[in-house]
């Protein structure tokens, strides 16, 4: 498909590029053009607009078309869970609501309910999740057959997986080659044996592959593993040798001056979980001093049981916002940089260099914003309205890979909504009848 | 009209009223009846559905009926600094910002941005604000043109205003009886002298009226006023006898155990503002303290330039998730609770107790909300879901006073929103110019 959108307001997100209007031409899965309008002058590989035989031209009406949200940190199926196990601190949450439920989930269940959460990140401009979850072939397997970017990152715990199996999705999914890789990684020091962590070190270093995990979540996590290792997790795991190749922690709300020198000195990513923070009462990360340290965050929804929704407007917001709290200082945090975390930096936490901005070559993930909504109004700076003041109510258009799978409240992704809604609906009520 | 919603989930808000599947029928500005659905039973005054002239019959397809939102606080015109005064501790954005644009304020524009935070009040579902600014009468005039229910507040103060203002702009708006009311108030003690203050009480004494001001939203405040008169802000003014009649005080970040008895024997709301809070670095309110208290909170979103969206679905979730950040304790707050203050408390906080519930004989202030969107899926628990993952995207209909004014994405308020949209990026460019 030739696609070209015309006519619009363009932030690439490139470093200190301006805003600008103009267009951007789609062909195949790839990024072609982006730039002002080109209907006379030479455009790609010597065309104009006009010798491209479009599939189709859309007048974006002076809205923006910028790079897709990065969902750096999700478990896409726990939408099972939303709004039934709220209102719990994270350990009893976890222990007496998450995990008797998930017992329960079958492969087929996985991939149904990651669906609905794939048909929610498209209303909010996700065009990459980072997906950590108990059976990531499941989650890969939805993603593909909709169209969704994700990158799968192992989950691997004592109880449901183990580092054979790690390898062995790691391979399948990396040889693929398409919208679906995957990365090493394990659910929290607190659900792995010190023997396994050991075992997936080995293997990262091997295969010279970043590794990411839960770290550092809530204070008892922290206290716990100090108790049972004389270290706080992040000091711990880099002891085993786990992040020779970088990689990154999700969360990261309560950390050592050590362990931010840890942090730097293996270029490692913060994918931080406001929203989840707040519910289950975790504390708020210091987010303005990654910054400080140039210690790149990127962000992420958690799963919608801890969330409960999957909304990376609401996730900008809370990061700048809980940043001004936090430092009790309301200039800290601006839209600029967050809305950078949420695109470019959540790209490359996952490995999606070539997902990141939008410039010819890239892949064609991109999404359309509208502006003529009343809360986008009076237009004095467009990235203040995203983080401060945007919703999904304008998200016009979400394209993956050359392929528009939302428009318009519509959604393209090769069945209805509503039979994924009875999908959902029918696994929860069989599940809450057991 | 006669407007029949049927086919409808439908919350009435009123105490202990169960969740069920009915209908609501609106003829002209109140509500006729709700209940389950009446084809061949007497419905109201002895008619059944058939028997009644229907303007309209709206099949709501199982989506949700309930009472609109109220915005107990906010000052709807400054939306012209949306994305322009960020990034600033309160006093300095008050002084060094806020002021000086508004010293340029004239009263056509501050009706004209008046209708652009309307428009963002109806996608919110919004049918009630409570709003506090310069010049009352145009925003007043701005919304009974657009069908928009408002109680103006004065915002007395040394500069823009008198008591003899106040008293004047009382009784013209009291004697109307339309969409539009009025109740006294003044800014706040940091803007005011002692002696307004005493004025002003002794005219709320001599109308046995509540009285609404700006109360203890920081911390410089509260010890200012210290400083001043040896007393914290709501201890303080309530020794000018300015609470005889109760009234209310917005944000209350900081009070004090005395000042918690003050609000209690005068039976006061609290007005609180989130996220306007988050921005400033204000700090967050003891919101589950004043519950236990019992002490009514309303939710406002405070006006756009401190916020900067007028948003009552991140409202209600920041007043649940930040309580349990501030209490360090993820089940307090719950999300039944929320939605009875951005609803109930929000009516009654501005004296609209025919606006509060869905009944018969109560004005016909109605939402239409959208269960079909993934995140309102699956569909454990209703209010849960408004409150953790809603958004203006699921706003189909906002009804005020029987009178559709939003559906659909499409406006119905006599002007169009591009005008509207215009207007308020005409002003802003002629006041950046000066």
């Amino acid at each position: 498909m030739n696609i070209r959108l015309h006519n619009a307001r363009i932030l690439t997100m490139e470093k200190d590029s301006p805003l600008f209007t103009g267009e951007v031409w789609v062909c195949g899965e790839k990024i072609a053009y982006v730039g002002a309008k080109k209907e006379n002058v030479s455009g790609v590989q010597g065309k104009t607009a006009s010798d491209i035989k479009w599939d189709k031209e859309i007048d974006c009406h002076g809205n923006l078309l910028m790079p897709g949200f990065k969902n750096a940190h999700t478990h896409s199926a726990m939408t099972f869970l939303r709004s039934y196990a709220d209102d719990l601190p994270l350990q009893e949450w976890l222990n007496e609501k998450v995990f008797p439920a998930e017992a329960h989930l079958t492969e087929e269940d996985i991939y149904e309910l990651t669906k609905l959460a794939v048909l929610e990140y498209l209303t909010s401009g996700v065009t990459g999740i980072f997906d950590m979850y108990i059976n990531p072939d499941a989650v890969g397997r939805a993603c593909e057959e909709m169209g969704m970017r994700c990158v799968l990152v192992s989950g691997l715990n004592n109880f449901t997986s183990s580092v054979k199996q790690t390898q062995e999705e790691y391979k399948k999914w990396n040889s693929k080659n398409g919208l679906v890789s995957y990365r090493l990684g394990f659910h929290a020091e607190y659900t792995c044996s010190h023997e396994i962590l050991r075992e997936l070190a080995e293997v990262a270093n091997r295969l010279k592959a970043p590794v990411y995990a839960h770290m550092n979540e809530t204070v008892k996590e922290v206290a716990d593993c100090k108790e049972r290792y004389g270290a706080e997790p992040i000091k711990f795991l880099d002891s085993l040798g786990l992040f020779e190749y970088g990689g990154g922690g999700f969360h990261c709300v309560h950390v050592t001056e050590e362990e931010i020198e840890i942090l730097k000195k293996r270029k490692m990513y913060v994918v931080t979980n406001p929203a989840s923070n707040l519910k289950l009462a975790s504390g708020i990360a210091p987010i303005s001093r990654f910054a400080r340290e140039d210690i790149p965050v990127a962000i992420g929804t958690d799963g919608p049981a801890s969330n409960n929704c999957l909304d990376m407007f609401r996730e900008m917001y809370l990061v700048s916002a809980l940043a001004k709290l936090r430092e009790s200082d309301a200039s800290c945090m601006d839209a600029a940089e967050v809305l950078r975390m949420a695109t470019v930096n959540g790209a490359k936490a996952m490995g999606l260099t070539d997902a990141d901005v939008l410039k010819e070559g890239k892949l064609a993930d991109i999404i359309l914003i509208d502006l003529n909504q009343p809360n986008m109004q009076p237009i004095h700076n467009i990235p203040k309205n995203l983080v401060y003041s945007g919703s999904k109510q304008n998200v016009i258009m979400t394209m993956i890979n050359g392929q528009i799978l939302y428009q318009e409240g519509a959604f393209f992704v090769g069945q209805s909504a509503v039979d994924i809604y009875e999908g959902a609906n029918r696994i929860v009520k069989r599940m809450l009848l057991q």
